[in-house]
């Protein structure tokens, strides 16, 4: 991605690493220093020596009058109040023996400063020297509580979220230590990730390249800006870290609201959640790309698709269904663009007239979606950005969507499109470069990265798709369907449309695309039809990882994902 | 399931099978007679010929005046209005040539009588005699479309849930034609269900079984409720047309509501959803029951639970979180409580000071659902109950939550349970019995069917429970967890409890369970936690299946879920 800040290129990616294994002898040295401080013990005449200190629980340890709050909920009235506050601690810096700052985060990238200072003869509560130097030598990224006083800064603290309030520490305990050495920083996690490939290859230098930026941490903690940038790998291997990574959490939680956003657009409009099932008995849909297992005596399946479920849920009298579920492919592609198992969303309805009833609430779930997100994510959107470099994604105007029948998309393509494809036909499936090339062209003349291509020719579709009734055709003599693709930046990000629901229009289909009625799976979705009969409808469906990648244009698929499933990964 | 009204002895199915079966013949005639009169073509001069008839969309077939609207939707303030319905056809029956009488349904258990009558001369619309004819022969469960009137009938529609209305019809199509022999008719679908065995010898029954009921429909369509009942092989034989059933419809409504009620308690709460992955490197939780796979060159598994991940995700610094996601078990118990698939709803949480506060978190979204359910589903939980009867579930007062001790548990069942638990340990698991027999004690004792039994021993829970650091005992010297189940009329819905935490206690406990720390997915897990760190945190989870299936006190835990997967069955 060009617009990325991230130092994409193989050389980059070797400079970073290079930079940051020099510096890994010198951070060695450091964190033993470190390690030295943070071990030492606490003199029984230190008069702090109940206020400081590990602990597996905060139980008793703070006043009876401090008030337990969220980072994120602090605000002006809490100005001289006494507060208890469970942070990560993400910094900390020695200013003289009587004074020191930390920095806490929590909830994403909410963070503030923190400040410890000795006492004075006779103040109250007493903050001892050592105490000082044992906050300030607590390993970065331990989960810490704080009992402190909320207090203004002399000036807004530019470094943190909270910028207007600090916390001065009167106790401080360690309640799951960090390790001298983290395997990745938080700075780094922080930073954009520079290799996505899951080779094995590359994991062969993983190793490396964590230790460098281990190493690196403890050197850099002041300034996670300039933190060295690791791979995919290694934020896998820490997974952890990986997540707490503000940019990760923004990505979680952009995530979250696009399944909220789907649910709420659809609950409104009286679409029912089911759960479509994992296990199948066959693998009906192709046979390639499916995972098998041993199920007792037999054999089973993992779903590609709710496809069949969906549909099941239409002959059941359910109306209108959505799932949001797993989908599996056993597919040997290791790109960014593709996982082993994703989320999928989905949904299927009763059609009264026309399969546009079904288009504009696919249209209208992703656009209610994708502004929703630029509403209610704005926050978390320019985190992200602040890492991942994007132009924000331009929607239609309510009104003006653009829907373009294939034909009409490919004749665009020819005629305004790059030279090479000045030849594209009518009745062949679109690659992924002319999908791309239209997507600019879209944009240039529509001014929309958002767009739906209605009435794929049926070469392009499964035997599911219902032909236009107005028996229209396209290149040579090509029945086109009632089946659309949508379309985000150039990548298609869902596919629907009308199936067919005649049981003797199925199976002519099903033959037509050279599967056999009687082999398994088909068998039971035919009978289905035969044996009740099923409503017209339609659906769609997408990942709910490409959304989110797409329309934040993050790099990889793979960042959206919680714990992405690659063909050479399985773990965390 | 005693309360039920269901014939659930072997005599009493064999007897409606008897009954069926004598039937039979009876109804092949009947429905050769029925199919005569469907497949009687039109006459060409026929004034209502373009009134009825099967199509394949309603695209033009309605007056423009004519307003399209839900059978749920009906109210007086319709009458006299000219709508257009679309629903199954649930019953027909002839008075005269002249006049004819449908029951409509969609939407569950929404259903409306409908009235065909032969137009007088002059008069308009006209309904035509072989038009009565035509209507009145539709085959049972068809999906229809129809323009009507909406009057008032002379008195209440008894049969009908809309009973003050009736539809005066002038238009009917057929828009997706049932067969004229159903393999299950709608009758015997809103049965209950007399055999949820899954052996393979049931299964050879099914066929026989089927055709009786499918004769059996045909004669016996005005009087669904004395329709013959069907084993479970039967219904999910004919899914469709289980899933139309009201009763079924009405489970998964509620199914419904448990998930929209768990999640808007937890995000009310600060919970975030996530999704943790059903394919996993290594059968971390035991390695016994669980599912493997070829994953490309290696090997994979089926996740038995999100636990890991749910602590992965704190150990991320995510603070609070869910999860909906399926869970997979390669048990072979062919019993009703047991399936091989099965959703799982999911949290975990950071804790301040006390395992309590997660034990209230799980009280309380437990008992929000319960109550929840009682308020939005009157209905559903009636017709529910009006196929298999069923005492409401007894609930505690607010602030009178039973919340007792394991060893106070076994206590009250020792002394006020039978006499064959007079002598159960405090250190050792309950068995299901014990759980049953407790149950009833606890009914009596407290008047709730909901009660959480915490502090389990250490022996009868995994390695990443947390020992109650009282170092209190019970038994033979056998350490108390800060772990607990929670209950429903004796039976277990959900485990919880504060998990380890600190990294070498962890350790210890993997060994002290006689799991090697080095084995795979124990070795990554156990890595987290020496990585970064871990807040104190704990959590719980529960089957959707089950709550749904205890709630309402099903006979079978399959009946709760939409497509069940034991160990015999992956069908539909």
């Amino acid at each position: 991605m060009e617009e990325s800040g991230a130092p994409t290129s193989k050389k980059g990616a070797k400079k970073a690493e290079a930079k940051a294994k020099k510096e890994a002898l010198k951070a060695q040295r450091a964190a033993e220093l470190a390690a030295a401080a943070a071990a030492s013990g606490k003199a029984e005449d230190d008069p702090a020596k109940d206020s400081y200190g590990n602990r597996k629980t905060t139980a008793g340890a703070f006043s009876q009058d401090a008030q337990e709050v969220e980072i994120r909920a602090l605000d002006e009235t809490y100005i001289g109040k006494k507060v208890i506050v469970r942070a990560w601690l993400q910094r900390a810096r020695v200013q003289s023996a009587k004074m020191g700052f930390v920095e806490l985060r929590k909830g994403g990238n909410w963070n503030i400063q923190g400040v410890i200072m000795a006492s004075g003869p006779g103040e109250e509560p007493v903050v001892s020297r050592p105490m000082v130097k044992w906050v300030t030598g607590i390993n970065l990224e331990s989960f810490i509580a704080v009992e402190a006083v909320v207090k203004q800064p002399l000036e807004p603290v530019k470094s943190c979220r909270v910028s207007g309030l600090e916390l001065h520490l009167t106790k401080c305990f360690v309640l799951a230590p960090a390790p001298t050495m983290l395997g990745m920083t938080i700075g780094t996690a922080s930073q954009p990730i520079v290799n996505f490939s899951d080779e094995s290859s590359a994991s062969a230098d993983a190793g490396k390249e964590k230790d460098a930026e281990a190493a690196a941490s403890v050197v850099e903690s002041l300034t996670i800006s300039a933190a060295p940038a690791a791979s995919m790998l290694t934020h896998l291997d820490n997974i952890a870290m990986h997540k707490r990574a503000p940019v990760q959490q923004a990505i979680a939680d952009i995530r979250i609201q696009v399944k909220r956003l789907f649910r709420s657009y659809l609950e409104e409009r009286d679409f029912k959640e089911f759960e479509p099932p994992a296990l199948i008995g066959a693998a009906s849909e192709g046979g390639a790309n499916v995972f098998r297992l041993k199920y007792f005596n037999e054999e089973a399946f993992l779903a590609q698709s709710p496809q069949f479920y969906k549909q099941f849920e239409i002959a059941g009298g359910r109306e209108r269904v959505f799932s949001i579920s797993p989908v599996f492919r056993a597919e040997n592609s290791n790109t960014p663009r593709h996982m082993t198992e994703f989320t999928g969303l989905d949904l299927e309805m009763e059609l009264k007239e026309d399969s546009h009833e079904v288009l504009s609430v696919l249209e209208g779930v992703l656009l209610h979606i994708f502004r929703g997100l630029q509403e209610r994510c704005a926050n978390e959107i320019e985190t992200v950005r602040s890492v991942y470099n994007s132009e924000p994604l331009l929607l239609p105007e309510p009104g003006k969507e653009v829907r373009l029948t294939f034909a009409e998309a490919q004749e665009l393509l020819r005629k305004e499109g790059p030279p090479e494809f000045a030849n594209v036909r009518d009745d062949e499936d679109m690659s992924t470069p002319q999908e791309k090339a239209l997507g600019e062209v879209v944009r240039q003349k529509y001014k929309t990265d958002f767009y739906v291509i209605d009435k794929f020719p049926e070469t392009a579709r499964p035997f599911y798709a219902k032909l236009d009734d107005s028996g229209a055709t396209v290149g040579d003599g090509v029945r086109v369907t009632n089946a659309w693709d949508m379309f985000v930046r150039g990548q298609e990000v869902l596919s629907g449309g009308q199936r067919v629901n005649d049981p003797a229009e199925l199976e002519e289909r099903i033959r037509a695309k050279g599967v056999d009625p009687e082999s398994g799976g088909i068998k039971e979705y035919l009978a289905v039809f035969k044996q009740v009969g099923v409503p017209p409808h339609g659906g769609g469906g997408f990942g709910l990882d490409r959304i989110v990648a797409w329309f934040l244009a993050l790099p990889s698929v793979h960042l959206a994902a919680y714990y992405p499933r690659t063909p050479k990964r399985l773990l965390p």
